[in-house]
């Protein structure tokens, strides 16, 4: 069962970031339904290590960006979505580069993953740099933020107080914390 | 800077799952702008142990869920939207019940996150169940799924391979394993 789901469908919304669709589906069992569907072209997401992760004492990147969704700011790591035809990687140097205004040294994939699977087609493509080179930042007109440092661990308590609460960042966090210590 | 950010809004689509709104914003520097949002209930999942998370090899249940999203099936932790009104607990052992047939002796907060706060409010509250008790499923018309057990560390192999795609899933599965090592 692949993409032959869809049966046909409409396209109720096409806004900057999202569309939205509703589909008619078959499926699998051979019924019909319809369908709300979020289509969004992927994002790219980044764990900025001051140095290397596998330091004594390793140091992560993270930013405090201002979110409509939550009424507030939320620790986040450098992220942004696909730009037509750009690959993952691609993004997520020129998103640690807007955002932090650093280069990476080195980049190491991590994961992709669903966002939210149940409304959305968007995924999101998780990496960690290392070796950060300082530079200028170049920010989008509606993003707030500034960036913060502190060492691994504490980025790692703060998930678990519930003080970083987007999806994204914990999971980089842990993935991250898992490829350094090779677990 | 908290609510008040909205300045006004409209609401250009009321669907069964997700309603879509372009809101008028006023950002923290004062300047104003149009924010898409998808307003979402909120939402519930559970990462379920057959016995206790602390036994020496920790089984849990995941789901295979055909996502219309991904065009394919995923794997999955129990999980579904808050009903009005609903506590983050029942609805968690609402789901696991409606979709493994299981109820739990014990359920432990994990963490609430947003799911992609750059464009929905959406927030999931992950819990981890212990102790299951199996019974029957009472899934939704439109859900299509199979439930699997494995050992946890097999689930957190396939988090790392990319063969676990849904970040409640690996998020639920990493924070578990750190509260029952106590990391």
């Amino acid at each position: 069962m692949t993409d032959d789901a869809r049966i046909d469908g409409r396209r109720l919304y096409t806004g900057r970031v999202i569309n939205l669709d509703v589909d008619r589906v078959r499926f699998p069992d051979g019924s019909e339904g319809e369908l709300e569907i979020i289509r969004h072209p992927g994002a790219s997401a980044v764990v900025p290590f001051l140095g290397e992760a596998t330091a004594i004492t390793p140091q992560v990147m993270l930013i405090k960006q201002y979110r409509y969704a939550a009424s507030r700011y939320l620790y986040e790591i450098p992220a942004g979505r696909l730009d037509a035809g750009e690959r993952p990687e691609e993004c997520a140097r020129r998103e640690l580069l807007e955002e932090t205004g650093c280069t990476a040294a080195g980049m190491t994939f991590l994961t992709s993953m669903y966002t939210t699977p149940g409304f959305t087609d968007e995924r999101i493509h998780l990496f960690m740099a290392e070796g950060l080179v300082p530079g200028a930042t170049r920010r989008e007109a509606d993003e707030f933020m500034e960036v913060e440092m502190m060492p691994l661990w504490q980025a790692l308590e703060m998930v678990r107080r519930g003080e970083i609460e987007d999806s994204k960042t914990a999971l980089g966090l842990l993935l991250a914390d898992g490829v350094r210590t090779g677990r």
